[in-house]
């Protein structure tokens, strides 16, 4: 489907060879930080952007031609297939997903009806066709990991705590494993829909796990992430998939057991030590912290410098932040980086 | 100075020896969710509040009295030195430290002078001195450890990526670290004047300091919060020293490399995976996580079982949550667990 992908470094990295250098893109790359981005987009939710394909396509190209990054990620949410089944959340600018009224109980379930792509996000399907007719570097996919997704609609708004989510599991925990089942489904379905539409490769971010211990993670959570990685592993046998967390060191060899080929690490987690753990020739994505790109150029040079020795020429490498991209982020400091990534890890 | 404490169950197991039963304490058990504190509290700051040494002695006591903890903890806040000293500090209801003038440069060193506990807070010296009159627990002293009253200083309200705090370590090593070596001397004085006063035992909050990589926190952090561990073990030398972060399990050897008697857990790292990590008799404190509480006895049961499950009777557990107290926590369920954790641990 896909024919005019010319630069391969993405998926050359993801499934551990040498490609003709270090491939890098940035989690968020697409809008906040950049004024052609500003310039666009108009006011009011990302949910109301994303149902404009060519505005949607167009601000995901931008990085792409701005910065030269070696994938594109197409611009969505991930709570936009619970928004689309009619859940009733959205996403407040300057806050995050805030659902009016939040998930708390078994009869809430009713609230959380299968995701039909082709019915409830077409939008998303064209978005992704246009892309793939257009771009030269392969297109990521993504979808929000049932954890995450869950912790907003039943937190009902960004939380530190996750008291509610980690109440409903820890009390009602048949209604915790039915909606995580659920929101499992809605991944398989996002992500297969945009792998269907042009897609490449993809990312599931479980950007919140991290919340939990490992006996919790273990019991709550990866069971339906692992459901999600087998299931398009089954459908999409070569298209490598991210697993992707905040803080969660601690959790790593269960994430990687979840089954993505290729391990997200926030600046957290040193790339040499996760290679320790998880094994020699484990695919990583990341990690350099996002502040230290808010920190100006010779910081930032420095970080990127810190990464790549701690990779040490590993082909198994995916470049990028920790963490999404701020956004008071300089765009000139990341256009830097991925020329000094590139120019760095230049194979002739 | 202290002759009234009768119950030394938190001193004993801080040095690895069993008392009659394993003791209990909570962050921020305080204030906050308690009725009785709400009914002598008032409106405003707790900046204003800690003035009043009757009051705060008063709130220091209302958990003891209701829950039958092992500690006290007492009632007062990390900014209160800066605050003393005039940087231009303050606590909001519902926020959190805001700094009117964030300190971002050499420049703002002139505002961060020597803190003096006789001239500045002679109030907390009070509180103290009337707590250790009445009673009959072990009065625990406290203070921020550097980075983290940096982090308030410098970012200016609480954050999330600290992007402030990280682009001046980076770009200005020079002023970071006089900034912190000033932070360390207060804490140092504060806490000095605290055990003076009648404190037996202290805590340094460094909450925030999971945010850095280890490689940072051993360069930017560490030799700031060693300093006060060792110039406490220097002039208070039977004196033991909590040293607690949240979400620090990716530094927990260099936390406790800086020099505490007993390393604080919150629940995303096991107690016996702290034990291999640190050393088979390592002195812990935690760790159930706060959030199991808010989710009412039964889960909260299950989790004091896993907790003490999870330290398989050892002498050096100081059993608290793994962050602090929540503001909608129902104290009933707080005074169960001590109850309960009391008489599971008791020894003939």
């Amino acid at each position: 489907m896909v024919t005019g992908i010319s630069n391969n470094t993405f998926l050359a990295a993801a499934r551990g060879e040498h490609g003709s250098h270090t491939p890098v893109w940035f989690m968020r790359q697409a809008g906040r930080s950049l004024p052609e981005y500003k310039a666009i987009r108009g006011d009011g939710s990302i949910l109301h952007a994303i149902k404009n394909p060519e505005l949607s396509a167009q601000i995901t190209l931008q990085p792409v031609t701005r910065y030269g990054v070696d994938a594109a990620v197409l611009y969505s949410d991930i709570v936009v297939p619970a928004h689309a089944i009619g859940f009733g959340i959205d996403v407040a600018p300057g806050t995050g997903p805030v659902a009016t009224v939040p998930f708390r109980s078994v009869a809430d379930l009713a609230r959380v009806r299968p995701f039909e792509p082709e019915i409830d996000t077409p939008y998303v399907i064209e978005t992704c066709r246009i892309l793939a007719a257009e771009l030269t570097v392969p297109l990521l996919a993504f979808a929000g990991a049932p954890f995450t997704v869950a912790s907003y609609l039943i937190e009902g708004r960004p939380s530190r705590t996750y008291e509610h989510t980690k109440a409903l599991m820890h009390t009602d925990e048949r209604t915790w494993h039915e909606l995580m089942d659920r929101l499992a489904d809605h991944a398989i379905a996002s992500i297969r829909s945009q792998l269907n539409a042009g897609g490449s490769a993809f990312q599931l971010f479980d950007s919140w796990a991290g919340a939990m211990s490992r006996v919790d993670y273990e019991r709550f959570a990866k069971p339906h992430s692992a459901k999600v990685f087998s299931e398009l592993a089954a459908s999409h046998p070569h298209v490598p998939g991210i697993h992707f967390g905040i803080g969660c060191d601690h959790i790593l060899e269960s994430m990687y057991a979840a089954g993505p080929t290729v391990i997200g690490l926030d600046w957290r987690t040193r790339i040499q030590q996760a290679r320790t753990r998880l094994g020699a020739n484990t695919a990583v994505q990341g990690n350099l912290d996002p502040a230290l790109v808010l920190a100006g150029w010779p910081v930032a040079q420095q970080g990127c410098d810190d990464v790549l020795a701690d990779n040490a020429g590993h082909p198994a490498h995916i470049f990028n932040l920790g963490h999404g991209v701020q956004p008071n982020t300089d765009p000139g400091v990341l256009e830097q980086i991925v020329a000094y990534v590139h120019d760095k890890t230049r194979r002739s």
